[in-house]
């Protein structure tokens, strides 16, 4: 069976309640049904992946966080103790943890899946963060974690990271990808004060100077030079993901803008594979951070993306806590579609504008 | 044992994340310790109340549907069929659909309480729409709904209704309660063309002229008046669910208002009995419906009321849905207080910010 975007309209359409009185959910029970194919799609089984690694650029002191921290908080995630793992557990959301270059020890941390590529990317501000094959071998890694989750039956996958001074790399792969000033993309982060922040944006400044070249040649590269291997995960991840038919949820700033990195090296490949990769997308949150409603306009411009965040809490935490949220709106949005009696099987009389779309 | 705002506070930033980091669920989360008078609070069972009442006021011309919908909607509801069920069952919430004054036979339909106070309210437009005891009997309907949650071991309490017209009704208080404007207070409902909103501000507009003096007596006086049965079982609801320290989570524009009449009602009797309200409402979202925010921010100017909308997806259905969707969040801001570890439980680091309070 194949489902048209005009056929899930005119499903929920049918449905017993004014035209288009559930707003924004109506939206995504429509992009469910043609995501996977069907007039009665399911978010029965979800899971957060949480992508961990550090960051050379760390020593520029750019965090308001020690860099032990990274390895500390997934310690903390492979305890169940984090917010994501809280908030998870709450919503019925399983949660992956996956050690891609922490520089920490923690083989002896049960609830961590270890694919450490190295132990932290190198310093941008000084050389390229990643090698060539560092970042193929990190994007690998995602892509296992979408293939592990399609084979468990997972049907929405968010994507979340832990990495102290993420951020910065985020922020500088933004300005990359986008061409937009340094200030536009950076913010606070967990929270640096004036000077930090001053700091943060004469890095990324600099660091786009540094690599222009390598900026200017591909969105693969730029993504090696400023990126991180978290990042490249998540990127690697959303890519398998949305081949293998999966909802792909965007958590906060750094998951933003590692699905914008994946959209332009879609892109690159071919349109077709952009458009498929833009009609799995779901964007969680709009992040506190600065720079995260700016990476969520930049998807946007994407054919058929709808980056309109479902949750806007006010949260700028990461870790995948946003797409943990937001996951049972999404199921909430598959119901409608699979669940809700049509006007004729309910019997009930329709209104005035039964015939009109509306908007 | 005795928590206070203050140890609330503390309590959720000795958390393992940055400082407020997760945005406005750190202040659910502390609200409900709050309320709950516990630094483990809990929103493991929820419940919606849908109210069902017809309007006399329907006979104005004033909706898009039929007066014939509020029965049949209703039996759809017993049925299980539409949205508030569907999204209900997605987020484990229970569902309580309460015949308050719908003019139709429901008696033979499983699944609805039989409550009804009478066959529908007046018509505003000609005659006060209520008596005074069939206020008293409509709001003790809400406060046994409230009692019934309450000994079910239910924690939040949502309410929403259904009766065709009503949008007509809340408007016509929410003019009432604050003296505003008829057309800050109409919109279009269900989907009423340009001719059918003037209709409403015009309905609204006179009635408020004919029943001014009872209007300007008290709130309950104006609730009589104006309100209709199911309006009247919110506020009813309301007042008793906050005595027995339940959150109450109003729902979209007429729940809204409803809780709004139930604010002003508790004030009349003392300044502590409208601060106990006040401490126990959450709002689910922003709807789509004009005249929503100004009654959200009408509720926002009662002490101790945070009436920022949890969810803000372009909903406009009534029904509950909105307070559905948003007992996820509830839940994931109370578990949130009640499992994540502590910087030192967890042994991670704490940040430059960890003792500064943040916005």
């Amino acid at each position: 069976m194949s489902v048209s975007l005009e056929q899930a309209r005119r499903a929920i359409d049918a449905k017993t309640k004014p035209l288009g009185a559930l707003g924004r959910l109506e939206d995504a029970a429509v992009r469910l049904a043609v995501l996977q194919q069907t007039l009665t799609p399911r978010v029965a089984s979800a899971r957060v992946c949480v992508f961990g690694a550090d960051h050379g650029v760390a020593d520029e002191g750019v965090s308001a966080y020690p860099r032990a921290v990274t390895g500390e908080m997934m310690r903390n995630f492979g305890r169940g103790g984090a917010a994501i793992n809280v908030i998870a557990r709450s919503a019925d959301v399983e949660v992956e943890v996956i050690d891609v270059g922490v520089d920490a020890d923690l083989k002896d941390v049960p609830g961590i899946r270890h694919e450490s590529v190295r132990r932290g990317s190198r310093n941008f501000a000084q050389e390229p963060a990643l090698s060539t094959s560092e970042l193929a071998a990190a994007m690998r890694v995602g892509d296992g974690a979408a293939r592990r989750a399609h084979a468990a039956g997972v049907t929405a996958l968010g994507l979340g990271e832990m990495g102290i001074a993420n951020t910065t790399s985020a922020a500088a792969l933004l300005a990359a990808l986008t061409g937009a000033a340094a200030d536009v993309c950076v913010g606070r982060g967990t929270g640096v004060d004036d000077a930090g922040l001053a700091r943060k944006v004469a890095v990324v400044t600099r660091a786009i100077d540094r690599h222009s070249q390598s900026i200017a040649a591909s969105p693969r590269e730029a993504l090696a030079c400023v990126g991180g291997l978290e990042i490249a995960a998540i990127a690697g991840a959303a890519l398998a993901a949305s081949e293998l038919g999966l909802a792909v949820i965007a958590d906060g700033f750094i998951s933003t803008v590692a699905v914008l990195a994946a959209l332009h090296m879609a892109r690159h490949d071919s349109p077709e594979r952009a458009q498929r990769l833009g009609a799995s997308l779901f964007f969680a949150h709009r992040s506190a951070e600065r720079g995260h409603a700016f990476a969520l306009e930049q998807c946007g411009t994407f054919d058929g993306v709808d980056a309109s965040p479902l949750v806007d809490l006010g949260l700028r935490l990461g870790e995948g806590t946003g797409a943990a949220l937001a996951m049972p709106l999404l199921r909430a949005a598959a119901s409608v579609m699979r669940e809700m009696a049509t006007f004729e099987s309910a019997g009930v009389s329709a209104g005035d504008h039964a015939s009109e779309h509306s908007a």
